[in-house]
């Protein structure tokens, strides 16, 4: 079979790039090239903005509630084609059917959040503020808005687009470079939907397609979801540009398991969060903080469930673990772990070159373990694959100390039966989620998700409300008619 | 083909009733009788409410994201036989297809509203509400709720029960004995989502039934929609029994026609909101307020727009206008336009004993319009069918004067180009619903519906956040832990 | 010095009553008469509904903004006489000055939430509800409102009259004929902020009086806090003239000490929750139900903080417990203990007929406990004073079981630190307000109040966001105008 | 009298600075030097951040009904010096007694509006976000915030303030360097009310101050008014350093006079909105452009009105005009009006050079009107004092394409009776206000304010509800409990 190469969907069409570069997209598990995404040149990016632009105008005079119809139908087509978008997802990324099934269950309510745009977009009403003086607030769209999501979630996080797409702005997506073909076939699905032309639209290509979309005039704002490094660069590229933006970054979650936690109920909650998608998601569990009290039964505990983990290809049905994303990132992983051991850290659980026969050339990383301090490179930095850190520690004061000395804010957890401990480690943890009991605790569509720190950059948060405001402006009306009534 | 007898869904099974006495649903065009609703025993809505007592458990602690994809799962099956929908409904009920297929994008609204209720359930959060006190609440559902709903709008009145139902409560439909089979198809298509057994029901049957339900013990409260004298019945019944109430009554609705206003951009809404679905809607306009100046221009564009509807069968492609929905009612409104003749009101257009050739049989009126003073019955009593009034007024106070000596409160509405005099119109009417060039001011699902005085019982209106908190109660957690951090 | 008889406040005046019938307000600590009652005549009544009905209209044009500004004012001038108001308390209530105190904190509050008005009383606004068609809502007041407080809290539930005041509501408050200075007193202050006339009015008088004004067809809605016997009846009276009505009833609140729980630290809260403010108010603790294997060591705890208030006059700084408000309450209390003796309920703590040297002629009752089961009517029913219950319990789900076999709704409060016991507790205990370690969870005014099954009868509860939907009415316009832009 | 120099308010301390700069204040109707302020050294603003950073802790720390408790405190206080203020103000900005107290009244519906806090800043909670799993969010301050105001409204904007500081955080207020004695006494206000150390700060001195404020690295976020140049600049600058950043620019708002508007009924609101502040507010009326048909007509009313003003000391009772604030600032309108005249723009009324007998030395310039076209620099560029442009123009859809030309995007206004044409105008204006028939539609505190274009720079824009998320965080908290009930 030809290998594919994904088109550009620019104005309602999907047109083939002029480009001369082409990106190869992997599948993880085999090392096989599956398809090739175009560097699309600085000519198309200027003909998707310019072709956004263009649908702004009758999308913007599109009723709310007449939006809401057209994300129902995406709804209810994307409903029949979601094994179809999870097989493509496995393909390309390497996570399990599984996981890319959970995937496809959060991705859905971003879907069905933004049906509920009629009432997300309401304004308020005053009478009177002044003596026969009117003020009301109009929600209104903005323009074009780009939205950069990465490779880890192929699906639900380039459903990020369904925000400013409901609230009337068009959109302008660069799929990740890696995973393209998720977000490139829910875009068709959605053009049957349909909504009008200009209103979703697809670029392909790497990090310059995304420079030239962030620094385009007639672009107002960008959501980007990536590693903290770009994530800053993007913000502060865009703000210079005095666009909008909401990047969010990178993360290294603490799971603190206090002395009182229910070790056995938890564990498997405990180990999916480190090793589940391959460790890479941000929600991922990253340091182990253990108290030193379970220490010992904590650890024979988790390393017998990490061990159960059976690698290969994710849709294979006997695996429960699949390969990290790319060459690149399996090569980085072991020179994390290979600088943590020269280091001096303790390798509890050895992960590197791991056998799996039925799949020989796939970048297959086995569960590690390391115990390490927080000064070392591998308890700080991010980590973006099967690779945890587990540290013992004293009281509940130290382990909130660890997580707030991370340059990181993006989650905390805490493993406790006890409401008050739980109370002060949401008050005390300087990070944009905590999670109790629950490993990884994304939200759900309803609630906003956003870091702190080098986590997160910018005010208003991913997901739910707040990417309603951050897609819209509320402009104020202050009216006084003279007429009166008789 | 014989006649069938619908039955009540209990518990998630359709079951026959054991009745006694049926009662005839007729089709208006032919009067022909094409179904037959068991007059329900008292056993079986013992029954009902035992079954939707025993479903509340289940369904009370089915998350609300799962419930919303329930509703999803509606809004698409529904979707799917919309058209068979549309039919069953002008079989049973007289409406033109045209006017069945606007019905149905209204109540489509209805269950998308609520398909946002993950959000809609959210309470409130407070940190700190004093030192090292939390305080927040919970939005739980109550238990079994009725809805009881008119015969005029067979699917989106209805539907109201998808509110209660969204919320997590139980609820049992009693369908109009008049048009109860767009309902009952209705739930045989939620069946299928699934929703659990006990989650929705139905129970057919006339007055009884309903009033045995609303004294019922085990019911929390009941959502009515229907003339004022039973509303006003309904609502001292079920809160007498210190139950929940919100019921809606009748209306007189007055279209007040300014000086300024475009009288022929405007008079097809005039027209419609007068005569479409042969009047019978509480937002219909009734009587027509039309300034001094230019009143005989209006008079003369209305007459020759009314003259021009085609009585005929609902599905019939060339009928633009459907019989009333019984020989009752026929008769009822050939009481009114006969009283009024002899109290001396003029009949301007005299749609009585029209000539309808293809439907002899049919309950036909054809539009009847008549000068008429405020204290005269026919411009005072609601008139549910195409019966309405007119009446010269010198300016727009007069217009609201006349408006707010109504008994009723529903809605008014004005024709105008000019920003004050619309504000102070909607400022000064005693009305729950405020149309301006809108003359059937129906609110979306998103926006709350009441009316005022005997148009309106209860304090929260029905539909959109409203309906949320009724079906609802906000229990307040006031916490304080004892175990500090460390 | 003579005797003082109170006056009415009616459209701004303070007017002498022309009462033949007067109630005596008695200091309870020395059963001394310090003010007269009138019992305002049916003329009064309808006087003071018509200056409400007359005061509606300067009123409601008042923007909320400058209503605001009266409310700020009101706070400012309450601030100063803060002592005074407090003292009045003391002499007609007979709590004492730290209680008093206490409650003009809690009181304050409600006056501060209604100083948000402005926002609070924002509608919602949507453009395009169709093409060209704008919707939104405006937040009315409705008319007349009647507030009818209770004895036990003088000062703050009386200011329940913040609400639909800050609404635009003119506001009738009848004050408990046990305590009616308090009020009367707030009401002049209130006059100097200036309230127009009318706005806020004063009808002096017992249950014949409130009868009278919730029966008047020129009031709109009541909010009534009281016994659930009376507040069941007015419910049904008032409903049954089709208005609204919130009525709070009695209480029967379960205190659960599970066997986790810090006893010591949680000691006092749970026995100032059973005794304090002599145990009259709706949130008082009033059945300890305690887990077996710390029972004896809690009783113990118990008995001996019991032990330790010191009877007397609440002006007299060495008291700690006050007397109940009156000699019928006093031997209502009695009656309740004697039967309970003879029904074989084990009194463990026998406050009957305390010493109280320096106020010989007060209503006294020492803190009482009995050990009792749930089928006596001494656990059953409300009982107003300081005669609290114990039982023994083995598990959570027996005390949750406990709770909610009662006929009352008010209030369930749990010790635990345990967060999984805590969060099942809220979730299954069908009261409408939840204390986790708080004895009292009364909610501050920014969170709504209100019980369940014959602890409240309505559906908006009372403060919070629900007096202000419960106080305001909200009218959706539709509006589309017809000559566009150019 | 000697001239006193400003001091810092640094952690509850009034320092003096050890400033070697000073810069003078000055009375612009006297030209004279009425306060030093000092340009507080790199170490002294090192210092305030500090002091910031260390009050954040106990202020973080105070329940939310507390800090609003200090805000009615600071109100209340407030209030009582309100003519000390306004005099303050006159005498260093300029402005007439009577816009002074304008400002006021505004600026005190900000304090009210962050007397609501505990509302504002309640979080969302929702239970079974999955089975047993919770989801709440705990909106949280962040830490220290910037407030740059500018010179114009010396009070209002100054107390930007109350936001982040009834929100929690500690907040430091570089005053402006031309009129910073007004905030300077407010702070003293506050301090009496008190707020804990820390929590509120002054820091004296000009734009090094600021810069040195919005790029130190314990500083959260910065709220700036002020031109459009420098508000570009801040805005970058501090999203440089990955802060938060709203910053609102300057303005060129149109107000157009629609042939049917009432000319005389408006006038004297388009004349104040004009020449008012003398000019020296972003929502002054800067372009006026008027429909053919009434221009002539509206040229003469408008200047008759434009001579009536009395140039003269703010608190001279016969001055309705003062000064420009500065020197410069009067030299800097005497360039624009001379080039406009030498590009050929012709000017209808000349205020240059104003003969003010009583006050030579003031900084004064009368109302100026030129007519020119949009090309010109004296139409473009923001002007700010008293020279207004005015245009003919043929029809609303030229108006509405000159104001989307123009580079600024602050408020558009219209003047008509009809509200189809209003309507249209509030759609096609890219402004972020619009009034109608409202000159100045500044909005009241409880509405967000912000621009369009170069006139705002950010997401959240200013003041109400927006202003609450942008000095907060939403912290998510996910919670499953593993105890079950029993």
């Amino acid at each position: 079979m030809a290998i594919p190469t994904l088109k550009n969907l620019i104005g309602g069409q999907w047109l083939e790039s002029q480009a001369s570069e082409f990106l190869e997209v992997k599948n993880p598990a085999f090392d096989e090239t599956i398809a090739l995404v175009p560097q699309s040149t600085p000519e198309e990016v200027n003909q998707v903005v310019a072709a956004a632009k263009a649908g702004f105008e009758k999308w913007r005079h599109t009723p709310a509630p007449v939006r809401a119809k057209a994300m129902f139908r995406f709804w209810e087509k994307l409903d029949k084609v979601q094994d179809e978008i999870v097989e493509i997802m496995v393909r390309e990324h390497g996570k399990t059917r599984s996981d890319a099934k959970g995937e496809m269950t959060r991705a859905f309510e971003y879907v069905e959040y933004t049906c509920g745009i009629p009432e997300l977009m309401k304004g308020t009403y005053s009478e009177d503020v002044g003596r026969r003086v009117e003020s009301f607030t109009v929600r209104e769209p903005l323009g074009p808005f780009v939205i950069i999501p990465p490779f880890n979630f192929p699906a639900m996080i380039a459903l990020y687009f369904c925000w400013p797409l409901a609230c009337g702005n068009p959109v302008i997506v660069k799929p990740s470079e890696l995973c393209p073909q998720t977000m490139t076939r829910m875009a068709e699905i959605a053009q049957e939907c349909p909504f009008p032309p200009g209103a979703l639209n697809i670029i392909q290509g790497g990090p310059e397609v995304g420079h030239q979309l962030i620094t385009h005039p007639d672009v107002v704002g960008v959501t980007f979801v990536g590693s903290s490094k770009v994530a800053e660069i993007v913000y502060q590229t865009a703000t210079g540009r005095n666009k909008r933006a909401q990047c969010q970054g990178g993360a290294k979650n603490h799971l603190v398991i206090n002395a009182d936690s229910l070790l056995e109920k938890n564990m498997d909650n405990v180990v999916n969060s480190c090793y589940g998608n391959a460790s890479q998601r941000c929600f991922a569990g990253s340091n182990l903080l253990v108290h030193e009290k379970v220490f010992d039964r904590f650890l024979s505990g988790f390393l017998e469930k990490a061990l159960q983990f059976r690698l290969g290809y994710g849709l294979d049905p006997e695996a429960t673990l699949g390969p990290v994303v790319s060459r690149k990132s399996l090569e980085n992983l072991l020179g994390f772990i290979d600088r943590a051991e020269k280091a001096g850290a303790r390798i509890l659980l050895d992960g590197r070159h791991p056998s799996v026969p039925k799949y020989p050339q796939g970048y297959f990383l086995a569960p590690t373990l390391i115990e390490a301090e927080p000064d070392l490179e591998i308890f700080r930095e991010e980590v973006f694959g099967p690779v945890r850190c587990i540290k013992k520690i004293r009281d509940l004061a130290e382990a909130v100390e660890i997580v707030n000395r991370s340059p990181f804010g993006h989650t905390a957890v805490i493993y406790t039966e006890n409401g008050g401990q739980a109370r002060d480690f949401v008050r005390y943890c300087n990070t944009g989620q905590i999670g109790i009991n629950v490993g990884t605790p994304a939200p759900i569509a309803y609630y906003p998700v956003g870091g702190r720190k080098i986590s997160f950059f910018g005010d208003l948060r991913g997901r739910a409300n707040d990417a309603v405001d951050f897609h819209t402006d509320k402009k104020v009306v202050v009216c006084r008619w003279m007429t009166p009534f008789a």
